[in-house]
């Protein structure tokens, strides 16, 4: 029996007209053409996308299960993507809301390299949530940006990672920000026995990405940011894979939006290409995620996964220091917690701003 | 003065709420931070987004116009999309409905090196339509695919490109497939005179894409399928420029519902990284697409713009040969008619079907 992957579309529908638009999806995202045109009966059984069930779950939505051949995809994550919703993308009433894959799809994609385990191991932070913040504005000058690194570090954050919008520019040029930045946290260290890592911001091509990251590893640095969506997922995969000893933190830019649910996309997809933390945006903040759809994210990336490591995923987007509690409470301690704009805001007090965030990190009791 | 892009997003909002919003998406796609924790007076100048204007278009929703630093783009094309829409687009309220570039950047990224004048001389094809059909189903060996395209080419289609699910599948490898339609092609047009050009799907990393191409130039092909969103759009720029003399097909696959308008995305971003050709959903078929949509979407790939080639247009999805007359009178001859399900639901007729597709665009006479 072929190797089937189950995706999950909820659509919105009338109840007379679900069953035929169950089935045009079904088409739409495997053969892409009339069935009558089809001749041969091993594509017609193995190949054609198959509905296995459609369910009102209300509100004139259906959530509709739709079986397509693995064998479709083969061993490339672009072409995943494609299969799963490359046309039905272009469909307004159709959202993307799961994917149930074959383990022996998922081992071959293999998943992150480290995960939540490997961060614990190589920091030997234990029993509580990481800390995190972000480089900003971007239009800082190498050496301002290494000053501003230097205020978090001593403060006793965990990572500093750039904001997403630092690439490499005239302003900024990728080589000289990473080792200005990653010199500056080494002099912390050796004054204050904390180093913290730093995440540049890996972006361009393929073949730049490749390249900065060997540039970033001669500074001796070894977590890096990637946005997935920006990047292409095939590209993605494939830097995961030739850095196996890296870590990756994936960022969800152009992620949003495109009607595909994000505890599928950040949880899973993300998760099965290699991301050993996913960023996404916490409820109550600028975004409009919902509590339970960031449960459902957290919960998906840190869940059992055809025994894949678990992805930590990282709340943020407009959070506060006066929202650690509740985040922690919400989150438990297999999480990271981002605070950026929020610090950057205590001007001058900004170390003692970082080191109240860590704090209240440390100091939090888990519940569970 | 600064260079900026003025990116125009429709914003849902309610008339009290828009002038905080707009200023809310000029900071989230530029420096993501509070303003009053930035020091540096030439970011507040430069760097930071700026709304230039928010006009009410009635139904809720506003046109908000926002200036946004040219130098936070630098060469890449994914920075490109990243600081236009990469964190909005995980806001539901928030379309990215528009931009306007500064001619210098336009003139960078340098647009199609061929378009709709290189395709007219290279193939001789004038005062028409082009005509197009797809190789499907995606199951089919590569002997089957190729006794297909030899039935489109006796009816003289003038492209024949694979579906965009045929990738590097077990089931037809890409340079099995490819040598055995474009050997299939050739024969074809020494018997018959007609030489119909074979457009193969380039998919998976940006180095395997580059090893397809190399491996699809020993057969003598010369024009491609891309899919810009799933490979990434650094990644397209970096093909189209490493193959100057290649023509590209940009297929929408991942594209749409991102809240992107596709006049932008088609006609603008992906002509301006060097698309020739843009696929996407005709009004009328499989997809949502109004005609005023498709209108502006093929208005846009052709129009004069900062002196870069015009990308000939080509609706599809669901097209039939009833349908040709229409649709020339309502894109006129620069465009491509691409019909592919329809033309194989004729079966045994293929040839003749395929014919009867060319002979109706050969003989339309064109209104303007």
């Amino acid at each position: 029996m072929p190797s089937r992957i189950t995706a999950i579309y909820h659509v919105r529908s009338d109840a007379r007209a679900i069953g035929a638009r169950a089935q045009a999806i079904a088409v739409e995202q495997s053969v892409e053409m009339p069935l009558t045109a089809i001749a041969d009966q091993d594509i017609l059984d193995e190949i054609v996308g198959r509905v296995e069930d459609i369910s009102d779950i209300g509100n004139g939505v259906f959530a509709v299960r739709i079986g397509l051949a693995a064998a479709t995809v083969g061993d490339d994550p672009g072409q995943l993507i494609n299969m799963l919703f490359g046309n039905t993308s272009l469909q307004e009433d159709v959202t993307l809301y799961d994917a149930e894959f074959p383990e022996e799809l998922v081992r071959r994609f293999g998943g992150p390299h480290h995960g939540l385990a490997g961060f614990r191991q190589r920091t030997g932070i234990k029993g509580r949530a990481f800390t995190c913040t972000a480089l900003k504005p971007q239009g800082l000058a190498p050496k301002q940006l290494a000053e501003l690194a230097a205020h978090f570090a001593r403060g006793g954050i965990d990572f500093i990672k750039d904001d997403h919008g630092i690439a490499d520019q005239d302003y900024s040029p990728f080589e000289a920000r990473v080792n200005a930045v990653a010199d500056t946290l080494r002099e912390v260290a050796e004054e204050t026995g904390h180093l913290a890592h730093y995440v540049p911001s890996v972006t361009g091509t393929a073949r730049a990405a490749q390249n900065y990251i060997a540039q970033a590893r001669n500074a001796r640095l070894n977590t890096f940011m990637v946005q997935p969506m920006i990047m292409g997922l095939s590209n993605f995969r494939d830097l995961v894979d030739g850095n196996s000893s890296v870590n990756f933190f994936a960022h969800p830019a152009l992620a949003g939006a495109s009607h595909i649910d994000p505890a599928l996309l950040f949880g899973k997809i993300f998760r099965m290409f290699g991301a050993d933390t996913v960023i996404f945006p916490n409820h109550g903040g600028r975004f409009g995620y919902s509590p339970p759809t960031c449960r459902r994210i957290a919960e998906t990336a840190l869940a059992p996964w055809h025994g894949r490591a678990a992805t930590i995923p990282v709340p943020a987007g407009g959070m506060s220091i006066d929202r650690v509690g509740e985040m922690l409470d919400f989150y438990g301690a297999d999480v990271m917690l981002l605070i950026g704009g929020a610090l950057l805001d205590a001007g001058e007090r900004l170390t003692e701003e970082t080191a109240a965030f860590v704090r209240k990190v440390r100091d939090y009791r888990y519940a569970h």
